[in-house]
């Protein structure tokens, strides 16, 4: 299941409505098949997965980190009865699908075919792996990350609007992943009227994964293939975007935390003190300091290079 | 030596003028002596390790993290001759006075003995164990260390300029353990007025450790025990201070950054987005983006519960 939900990765930030699968096929201590969603969403990773192993899918077990579909869909077949025309010997799941169209149905459609089913294998590691696609259905909007390179003093920027550069290589090769792994990139009218930023992706062998940039506000200027919201709540319908990178400014970051709106947080720091700079994050509303702890749990803490590299996620 | 820059640790923050020095004799394998500076300055490292091996020093290895004094006190006996009386086998030392008046004396009388010693072993954390006293000698103030508790986006208060509290039990507590180890607190006159620190330490067992409180700028209702100073340069004329801790608040942390007075950042983050709150550190001047790089190394990053310890040191 390890090999799956790293296989999952493989997909994300470009599966569009789809969840990023990841699928495992192993025999007698062989792996005949590996799978993860495509581009767009399809072929599915059980798909691709069976189509490599083959006949030799029979009698072999099948790790999975989602449920297999069992809605019919015009694009294709669904994965529940193909892996019942491949008589494996069992099947393994991570976590149930959370569209209610096919919650269960797959996991029952497979048990009903004789096929014995397990579930929950490193459902929380699974449920991380496919946040994008479980917000949509759970929250119905994208799964939110806020990114910041901060001075150690908190700033984004000198108070003359300055930030080039706060963070190192090393952070800014990270951030650019990061950036890959995300369906759309969004930033507020005024950096993006400041700093007329590109937000695709310059990382060589991935800069075909530029993600949909988006704006909070409006700017006439705006490049045409750029999308435009008005407010955070507008994530909602933006369409086939599971995986979001919020990039700023402080007012942006901030009316998305105010919202309820930021799943995890990604903070570059750099060694480095600005004083009396541009604080990374604008109020917020915050009324009394107690409200402001619990919120957040440390997932990641580690230096890149000079910098150093910390990770939060909605502790609720 | 290890030992004996572990033992220098005991005296550090209540040393006076002196440096907190740690001392081991060991012979045949067998530790005969521990010593370290003791409160006040006196007796010294090695003179408390020698009246604890007694007779048995002779033919007995010395570690001493500084080189032994040679400048005739009235408050007591050069260890050089202390050590020359009791015929060890050699002297190992980490690193050399920086006291003009014994530089190389000690070393020198050891030698004109006809003792064999060693010089530089483990030389920079010897540095950094002392650099309190090295500080004084050789910048003529003590060693600054600026102290804050910051959250995610820098801030030490709300707007309102509540901070109880910003981080948890285990960031507060280690907090208490730095004032141990520090002669001196300061924070600024704002800070004073506002939250009428008490500055001590409330950690079981080093009650009596509580340093000296120092204030930056005028408040007519200051405790009379407190000691008051006009700017940053004029922490060269406290007397008997090794070790400073700069605590706040973010105007004071700027001048004293600003005058090039800090040698250290010792900052807990805790978990908590504040948005909009106040700034750790005000205006310090910077010009270009650029210059701020290059200014800090560092040297730890360590969860404390739901905290993060982050120290960096000067890189020049």
């Amino acid at each position: 299941m390890a090999m799956a939900l790293a296989l999952s990765e493989r997909g994300r930030g470009r599966t569009g409505a789809n969840p990023n699968v990841g699928c495992v096929i192993v025999k007698q201590g062989v792996i005949i098949g590996r799978g993860w969603t495509q581009p767009g969403g399809r072929p599915h990773a059980e798909e691709m997965a069976l189509a490599q192993a083959g006949a030799s899918a029979k009698g072999a077990d099948i790790y999975v980190t989602m449920e297999p579909c069992a809605h019919e869909s015009a694009r294709g077949p669904t994965c529940s009865n193909a892996i019942i025309d491949a008589r494996p010997k069992r099947v393994i799941v991570a976590t149930l699908d959370a569209d209610e169209r096919t919650r269960r149905r797959g996991i029952d459609r497979l048990g009903d075919a004789g096929i014995p089913v397990s579930v929950g294998i490193r459902e929380p590691e699974a449920r991380r792996a496919m946040a994008g696609f479980l917000s949509r259905v759970e929250k119905a909007r994208p799964f939110v990350t806020l990114k910041l390179a901060l001075s150690l003093d908190g700033c984004i920027a000198m108070a003359d609007g300055s930030s080039q550069w706060i963070t190192g290589d090393r952070a800014r090769a990270h951030a650019h992943l990061e950036r890959a792994r995300s369906d759309a990139i969004l930033v507020g009218a005024g950096t993006a009227k400041a700093d007329r930023p590109t937000l695709d992706v310059r990382t060589d062998g991935l800069t075909d994964r530029s993600p949909q940039p988006v704006i909070l506000g409006s700017d006439p200027e705006m490049p045409a293939h750029w999308l435009q919201i008005s407010e955070p709540a507008a994530i909602a319908d933006l369409a086939d975007i599971n995986w979001l990178l919020v990039e700023g400014g402080a007012q942006t970051a901030a009316s998305f935390l105010q919202a309820g709106m930021v799943d995890r947080l990604l903070l570059y720091r750099a060694p480095i003190i600005i004083g009396g700079g541009l604080s990374g994050i604008g109020d917020i509303g915050l009324e009394k300091l107690a409200a402001a702890h619990g919120q957040w749990r440390r997932t990641d803490l580690r230096p890149l290079g000079q910098d150093v590299l910390e990770i939060y996620e909605r502790a609720a």
